[in-house]
């Protein structure tokens, strides 16, 4: 009775202090993910936001739930963008196109290609996480793509998302030169 | 003239120190970056070697170099490698199975990717690090299938070096799925 009937005067207040600190652990994440990369010390961001370790259990029952949550507004800005590129004329251009904002996002955020690379931890449904979205993404620019038969039959989206997250790791901080190589391996190097 | 005219029967135990040092140094790197990354705690290479930090650098002057010696070898094999290759008959072929090769080695063995990104750091030559090594290795292999027509010439060396440290990097551990990255982005995803 107790967990169900909660006291509203109560439950509130602790209902907004519950809020309150998940918008600090997410933002003090953000900041030192930015400076110390996807494997930063969970210890110094509880710290940061002023909680302890519990409490950002609580919130983020592993590193995997906290990197998603930090990246999740960024990637579904990119879902976005790839409905959008949906309509565009040309579909191999409008995958070309997509790939490479995704790579030069991945290149100049840290943590976010590793975001990417992970895989289902348990917690969160494979669909609502980074992964998942960002899979469900770069499948409807894919598919389009191949029904014009624009795609070699062979490449699939996990190797397209695999290329782009690969480049935007080794061309971190340099969206340039991200973006350079990503071109040259969609159109292959082959004279 | 003490530092110059050293006493022959003090001197060489010293330089023999000095060597066992070097190897146990060595070793302990290995293990720990095969562990922990190019990142590798150098306190903990110098206790787990049983060496001073102070020894550890008197050796290797910075992380650059430690990595870059830790590496040596198996660059070197490399790089005489594609030497061979480059009396193969198939120009294009031989770069694509060099490209193979060294990707493999990146992607199976922690910290090789980082230490061929690395820029100059003032100690040692460029052209005698592992990246100078492996650039100029592949630089042989880029120019004749570039001189058989058979490479885009817009595609330099470095392009081709970093798309390699790319898919290891993010293929870490999987050297099935690096090689078919490299396959695919070598020969372009367009049908």
């Amino acid at each position: 009775m107790s967990s169900e009937g909660v006291d509203m005067a109560t439950a509130s207040p602790r209902r907004a202090d519950g809020r309150r600190n998940r918008e600090r652990l997410l933002a003090a994440a953000e900041a030192v993910i930015a400076r110390d990369g996807a494997g930063a010390s969970l210890e110094e961001i509880a710290r940061r936001a002023g909680v302890g370790s519990a409490t950002l259990h609580r919130h983020f029952p592993g590193r995997r739930a906290l990197l998603d949550a930090v990246f999740h507004e960024g990637v579904v800005r990119l879902c976005r963008r790839a409905e959008e590129l949906l309509e565009a004329d040309d579909p191999r251009e409008a995958l070309a196109t997509w790939l490479e904002e995704l790579t030069v996002y991945s290149a100049t955020t840290r943590g976010v290609a590793t975001t990417l690379l992970a895989g289902p931890d348990g917690y969160i449904a494979e669909e609502d996480t980074c992964h998942g979205l960002m899979r469900g993404a770069a499948g409807g620019l894919v598919g389009r793509a191949t029904d014009a038969g624009e795609l070699r039959a062979e490449a699939t989206t996990d190797d397209l998302v695999s290329l782009a997250n690969a480049i935007s790791l080794s061309c971190e901080g340099d969206p340039y030169a991200a973006r350079r190589l990503l071109r040259l391996a969609l159109a292959g190097f082959a004279a």
